[in-house]
């Protein structure tokens, strides 16, 4: 192929010719990608503009990606222009897929999330997983890929990967479960469990909520602090718009900040951890409800009816919340807290008690507390787009695997 | 001069042809500069041989850092090598100079630091600013730098910035004191008041100790928390070898992270601040003696004494500073968490139970605590070390000043 005239990203040296040739057009390919996928439809003159790259350079990128499936052409553009006429590219909607799962407390789901950010088909299973052992529920997560890798495949998507989100601590192989107290796990490798055949990445719900609230949320700074719940409080740091995940992996968890050091006993080991007042058990318990299924339907319910216990309840927790995230803010200076998951459905009754807490403990402007518009589905929508975006950032994996 | 044959850490595309090579020789210079500041005294050889350049164009590039005084010819090598005899090459002690300054509660301090990182002259003045105007102090420290600069000239020294170190929040312009709540200072801008005719860079001692602890610390691992001490409490949070800064450079702000929700009342409008536990006059208060001078000297020799009333404090602030790093670190995940400061003194009685505290309140193996072997100079090294640095990452703004 064309050498490129410029080269925005190179790598180090390569240790020969041939190799720096082969990176230079992986990443060209990768550049050709995301420009179509922010921008498109684009003809191949507006994206060799774009990119600073000739048009017969990028002809020859486009051409293998469309032969991969990767682009589609949408047919000639619009007359009027001088030249020849060109065929509008776009990301191709049949092309490669991301599977994204999620591993809940109380449901098993899986998406399909085409090229273009679509989700294209989803399954779910709701019903408690706690205490379950591990195998029975990874053998049904694996049935539920299968039934949407299988419709996936039927809508002429080639599923290329599965990432699983888990309400847990992961360890930096991306595979193993560490500790995911709501469910008892520990210590647990689901490579073996998930024979799915697909590449697998496993992360901690909270990080794929963040991921999510990045590349699809609006307006989403580079720098915030993303609070998620569902039975426990999970949390995630973004830095500069990258993920701090910490030396072993476990940075984010902020379920288990001290609130109030005397407080009562938490599984973790400590005492009065912000979800001892933050987490949905007590605040079940604060309310004097008995958890069951659909407990956040049931507080928000509940609280929109005027319940005086439960609206006390979230009152308290979001103080505990406002405490803790004092703690976080001092530490990390964010442009913003975004409220995700769980806590989407309960803001209205937990931000004022956390704002107050917030501004009050805070010398100058408090910082920015948003809640977020992906709500609940956000970790399965991090978790599928990120499986999306390993193909975008590096599409010739891909493109070489579709014409072997 | 000679274009590298190779290039690690190209810029993106530049605007032309010139403006890239010149951001080559620019980098092919600094590299140049590392290498000799790491590996020296090397050859000339010794360095291509490094840095994947060939011999020629090293030569080029030692000519020119010789010419500004950056590197010096330490005489020829010993004999019994193949070829002419190639001279030694070692980092200039007489080059240019980085000016780091302290403006602490309780006294005032400059160094200057050569490019080796040898301390080469410095001056101290005891006596607290402590609720002085600004003006007074200032003049007083730019008198303070003036010395230390004429000092350093004598010695063949070149001063080229100053960095100064403050005990309170610097916004992100890196001149103004946002708030130094123990000067009581607000919203100043050092700059006008420090008219050294030096480029001048402000910023939080604990930034600066961090920085040192990254530089000059040994084995300091990428990843860590470094938590300081003098009146106040300070943290800097380190990831991935550099400082994390935040939306408003305010990160690390450990002192007033809440320790106990309903705790004492802060200055800085919160309650129960760590500050308010593991703060100097929070512990001279709980061990019973009255704020003066040396107080850090004071507790750390009435602790080494057996004072029960001075231990009993200690292991008080100790216990404070362990509930506050457990939220930290469960953030963070850091590989280390690193007392420096006024804490070096006192981590003997300090530790016990802080290392009790984060090992009770958190699974798992709990994260490393480590002294600083730099103590209570380390804010100050790391500042007359960031203006080092600066040098060595760009010798080419300095060697073309030096040639003017």
């Amino acid at each position: 192929m064309t050498a490129p005239l410029h080269e925005a990203h190179p790598s180090g040296p390569g240790p020969g010719l041939p190799n720096t040739q082969q990176g230079m057009r992986r990443r060209n390919l990768a550049r050709v990608m995301h420009t179509v996928s922010a921008e498109g439809p684009l003809s191949r003159a507006a994206v060799a503009a774009r990119i600073g790259l000739t048009r017969a350079a990028v002809s020859t990128l486009v051409d293998e990606l469309i032969r991969a499936g990767l682009l589609e052409e949408l047919g000639p553009e619009r007359p009027g222009r001088v030249g020849r006429p060109g065929s509008a590219l776009a990301v191709s909607g049949r092309g490669p897929a991301g599977i994204g799962a999620e591993i809940g407390v109380d449901h098993l789901a899986v998406y399909a999330v085409d090229l273009r950010g679509a989700v294209r088909a989803r399954a779910v299973r709701q019903g408690t997983n706690r205490g379950r052992p591990p195998q029975p529920v990874l053998a049904e997560l694996t049935a539920l890929v299968e039934q949407v890798v299988a419709r996936a495949e039927r809508e002429g998507l080639r599923p290329t990967g599965l990432a699983v989100a888990v309400p847990g601590l992961v360890a930096r192989d991306a595979r193993t479960v560490v500790r995911a107290p709501n469910l008892d796990w520990h210590d647990l490798d689901l490579g073996p469990l998930l024979p799915t055949g697909l590449p697998l990445t496993v992360d901690n719900e909270a990080n794929f909520g963040s991921l999510a609230e990045l590349w699809l949320g609006e307006n989403t700074p580079r720098d915030f602090l993303h609070v998620s719940a569902e039975i426990g409080i999970g949390g995630a740091v973004v830095v500069d718009g990258r993920l701090l995940r910490g030396t072993r992996g476990f940075a984010g968890e902020l379920g288990h900040v001290p609130v109030r050091p005397e407080g009562p006993r938490c599984a973790c080991g400590g005492r009065g951890c912000l979800e001892q007042y933050a987490g949905e058990e007590a605040v079940l318990r604060a309310a004097g409800l008995t958890p069951g299924e659909d407990h956040v339907e049931l507080l928000a319910e509940r609280a929109a009816q005027g319940d005086r216990d439960v609206r006390r309840a979230l009152r308290g927790a979001g103080t505990a919340l406002g405490i803790a995230l004092t703690g976080a803010v001092n530490l990390l200076d964010p442009e913003t807290v975004v409220l995700g998951g769980a806590l989407v459905a309960l803001a209205p009754w937990l931000l004022p008690s956390l704002e107050r807490e917030l501004a009050r403990r805070t010398a100058g402007p408090p910082c920015a507390v948003a809640v977020s518009r992906l709500g609940s589905e956000g970790p399965l929508l991090g978790a599928a787009h990120s499986v999306v975006r390993a193909v975008l950032d590096d599409p010739a994996t891909v493109s070489v695997a579709g014409q072997a």
